[in-house]
Order: C-alpha cells, then structure tokens, then sequence
C-alpha cells in the first residue's frame, strides 16, 4: 500500500532517517573516487556519490561537496591545485572505497588506511587509483556555492581518461556494467547492474 | 588493454561517439519523468537522468536542464508554474518513458503519446506518472544558468513522497532495488540492479 508523506511528515522524521529516506529516494547514482594530492604533498582519497555530466563538448561534469569535515581536504586539494582524478569503483575494493569516508588522523592518507595504490599517470598532479580500471583527470573550472543549504557544487572538466579498449562499443559507449562498475542508492547501499534494454534514439509512436 | 586516451582524442572524436563516450563514462544515473502542467493546462512529460541529491534538512535536490528543444517545454513550465513532479521508472514502461523524448506536435502531450496516464494527487499543480510507483511532487527553488556550456541547474525542493510502505526500511531507507526501479547509462542504455553489499558507517581500519 502507498501512502503520501506530505511535507510535515519529512520536517517531523528523526534526523538519520530523513537522510537516509531522502537520499535513497533520488534513485541509483554513480559513486568514484576522488584522488586530490595538497600543495605540501599529502595525498588524500574519499568516495563521492554526486557526480552529475553537464555536457561531452567540451567534456565537463559537476560534483556536489558537502560542507562536513570528512570532505573538506578534498575540496581544498581541488581549489589550491586545480587537479583532481576520479575512479571508479568494483565490488574488489568497495569495503575499501567505502571506508576512505572514515576520519583518519590527518597525517594519515586514505591510500595508506585503505590499503589503495596511488598513481601518478602522465605526470599528472593527482594521484589516480591503481585498482580502478576506468579513471579519468581532472582540472578545476567553477565554483558554485548554493547558499540555499551550503553545499558546494565543484566543474570539472576531462583531460584525460583510462580505459580498457575492450569496453568501448562501436558507438563509443563504454560498457561499465561489463567491467563490474559499482552503483550506489542512500547513503551505504552498494549495487552491479543488469543489463535489460538499449532503445533506439526515440521518434513518434504512430497510433 | 588500457590506453590513455587524451584530451586532444577526446575533442577530435566524431561528435556522436564523442557524446555516448562522455556520456557513459561517469557512471550509473538515475533516470526520472519530469511531469509538468503550462499555465495554459497544456501536460508535458520528459525524461530526465541528471537528477543529483543536494540535502535531507530542507529536501532540495539538482536537476540539469540541456539547452535542447525537447526539453524547453519542461523548463517553461517548471519556471512558469513553479512545480513539477519527478517519477521513478520501472521496466513494465520503459521504453513508453524513453519515448518520451521524442519531438511530438507541441499539442500532443507526451502522455498521450506514450500511453502513460497522468493523476493530479493532493490536487497538485503538477501531473504525476499512474504507472510509477515512486513519485514525489517538488517546487522550484532556484536557477542557475552554467556560462561554460549553457546548461541550467534546477534547484527543487520536495513537497511530498509517495512510496510503497513495504519498500521502507526501519532506517528509512527505500529499496528502490526491490521495487525494480531502472538505472540508466550513456544516453539510451537501461539497467536493474543487484544489492551486492551494505556498509555500516565507515571508522578507521585497524592496522
């Protein structure tokens, strides 16, 4: 049975579980890791399930920060770098992915607490997950604060992308779910997909 | 094998393929119906997959608008009305959802079209999707037109949720998964998912 759960029901639900209702509610989202490297060199990695594309030409996407303590190194390596690289994430090491989201001592990498390698493909500034199979780097391009909830909406866009030739169709579609590629829904669920459909580019239904 | 595919191959691939690489390389997407009513009673449906999360505590949440013409009556209405309702689709009505996207007649509703039936629940400004059985009516909050590629990100703000009561869980949580609901990738690829594992809240690993 479905019942509406009107405004007042949502503001009047205990806080953890307005998050984690609100949260799933949104549907499956795509979860990476985000390899940033400080100014003085301490490399830092932490899983974001925000990423949303904004368009191929040229390749840019956006990438919601919250404003909790876990996420600030990530943010800050972002702005006073200006690189970044995101990873996806396989069921291998998802316990590990997840657990970048922990509060380590400060001097302490996510790599090292984890037990990821970092990488430094094409001499890039980021650090790049060795165990991530489709990973790509990152420049810094906007800032947008939503001073609606202090959020913080980062613009990146691609410069270069790894991934095995054998995932990419004809069409250039990468084929994620080939290669095992992890979803999310709410805030600690971790999924793999099935394939059931690809419709053709749609035109009118004739009645 | 990988191979680092670079920025300046990335901006010499056909633009087609250049879309569908781009497109599918971020990851798994939630892949919603925007329902809206003009203020002239004509009811458009369009799906949407760049519906992003931003906050539980008000629930607001991102959606990105392409400057495309399939898409222009969804952001009129949504500005000019103010609401809007988002739908999570399931695999019973999958490719009548993905058809929606087509150019009909500007006074052919996509409901019609499709076969999907609207409702007006609460008597809500905004048509919902009968054949979902996720949905939730929102209002429109902000707009922020994107310079750097000519997108805009609608910022909403949920009003009320229906859910089946049996989808819940005691934290809250809403197994999306259980009631079928898709997931999509690149621009025409459609999935189901499979629960592979839930994380408690992350500590620090024990070296």
């Amino acid at each position: 049975m479905s019942t509406i759960i009107n405004r007042q029901q949502i503001d009047e639900m205990e806080q953890r579980y307005r998050a984690s209702f609100i949260n799933s509610l949104g549907g499956f989202k795509s979860t990476l890791l985000v390899g940033t490297r400080s100014a003085s060199g301490q490399e830092n990695l932490a899983i974001f399930s925000s990423f949303f594309h904004l368009g191929a030409n040229p390749p840019l996407f956006g990438l919601v920060v919250r404003p909790d303590v876990s996420r600030r190194h990530t943010l800050e390596n972002i702005i006073e770098t200006g690189y970044f690289t995101l990873n996806q994430i396989t069921p291998d090491f998802v316990d590990a992915a997840h657990h970048t989201s922990a509060r380590y001592p400060d001097d302490i990498s996510e790599f090292e607490a984890t037990g990821l390698h970092p990488e430094y493909l094409e001499n890039f500034q980021a650090p790049s997950v060795v165990e991530s199979v489709v990973k790509w780097g990152c420049a810094f391009r906007e800032r947008h604060d939503m001073s609606i909830n202090g959020t913080t909406i980062i613009v990146g866009e691609i410069l270069w992308v790894v991934v095995p030739n054998e995932l990419i169709g004809e069409d250039g579609f990468i084929d994620l779910e080939a290669a095992q590629t992890v979803t999310c829904s709410g805030l600690d669920r971790y999924h793999t997909t099935k394939h059931i459909t690809r419709l053709p580019y749609a035109k009118p239904i004739s009645k």
